[in-house]
């Protein structure tokens, strides 16, 4: 049997992880392999009201809660659909993970990076991406993206520009700590020549574990 | 300005936490203190929400989602509830805490004890209480109240004997590790006695915390 593989992307709202994520999809599908699509917050039915309460809460939500929040909702998304997938053999492509908790908490918040990352690494056994795609751009053309897509911008999206510059850094920095794990990309390069990037790093990774074309 | 005092009720369903929590109310507000009743789950406006995740909702919750959606509940009411009043000097008495997380999930559940504690006390910045009542019955006693209070029972109440048999053992003996925090009673005794008994440990607490009733 096939062995599963653990693919995430990482980078801040308006980078283009939806459309890598979906390129990347058709390419492996193209090629044989049983693609799981999935992201968090939100990836299960509990993680769906978990984000509701995350995202659209009057109140204020605690820094501590919300990080207990987020990865209660990795937890069950782990256990429930990463998990059960690998072990089919599947590659799972998923939209944010442990780095961006530790980005936007560890970083942005009052939070510390280490005890963020502890409690993400608990919450899911110890389970992390064997590649994670960091598509990095400045914030503010990210922001310029999200308004020429007329979208409305949720709590954290509307969190001040400082903010955002900040989880930039922790992201690269993130991704300087682990360079095995991590393929950095310019986002602001065109959509197509990020994926022959990205392809290339998934058939790197494959040593019999992603299937080919032929 | 006194000095806030956060006292906690433990211990299995129909032990008759409530009934003693509102005796001690009353006995605190007579003798001038500020009281503020609480519980977890539930207690905040998060914690509803949490609340209705865990016990009702449809699908399986993974032990380690629910053990984080118990913490964020706590990290969101200690933080916006528990410290102010304590602050202000208040008395808090609250429907379980810390050691209903170890006994019900450390013991009977899957996850450590020492795991399951320190994901608590990492929510709450490492707020304990200054006494915990722990009201100790036979589960098959509890279950008989209950039962003649023709309340529904939830999910948790609804689990098989064996495991609030293991559930009772593990309060014990956290009682036996923390005898200075703890106060353990026969919950079978007279509603009147248990409440002298706890009046006497608030008492003793005081030290200049507890205005009395002269």
């Amino acid at each position: 049997m096939t062995a599963g593989l653990f693919l995430t992307f990482e980078g801040g709202d308006g980078v283009g992880k939806t459309t890598q994520a979906a390129i990347l999809e058709e390419w492996l599908t193209a090629r044989g392999r049983s693609v799981v699509r999935t992201r968090e917050p939100g990836g299960t039915e509990v993680g769906v009201l978990v984000r509701d309460i995350v995202l659209h809460h009057r109140g204020e939500v605690a820094a501590r809660a919300e990080a207990l929040l987020y990865a209660a909702d990795r937890a069950q998304h782990i256990e429930t659909v990463v998990r059960p997938a690998l072990e089919r053999g599947d590659v799972v492509i998923q939209d944010r993970y442990i780095d961006s908790s530790v980005a936007y908490q560890g970083a942005g918040r009052i939070l510390g990076r280490d005890e963020v990352r502890d409690l993400s690494l608990w919450a899911t056994g110890g389970l992390l991406p064997d590649l994670t795609v960091l598509l990095d751009l400045d914030p503010a053309r990210a922001r310029e993206r999200l308004e020429a897509d007329d979208k409305p911008f949720d709590r954290l999206e509307a969190e001040k520009s400082v903010f955002h510059d900040r989880v930039r850094e922790e992201f690269l920095a993130l991704a300087a700590s682990e360079p095995e794990r991590f393929l950095v990309l310019d986002a602001a390069r065109a959509a197509s020549d990020l994926a022959t990037d990205i392809q290339g790093r998934v058939q790197a990774l494959q040593g019999g574990t992603v299937g080919t074309a032929d």
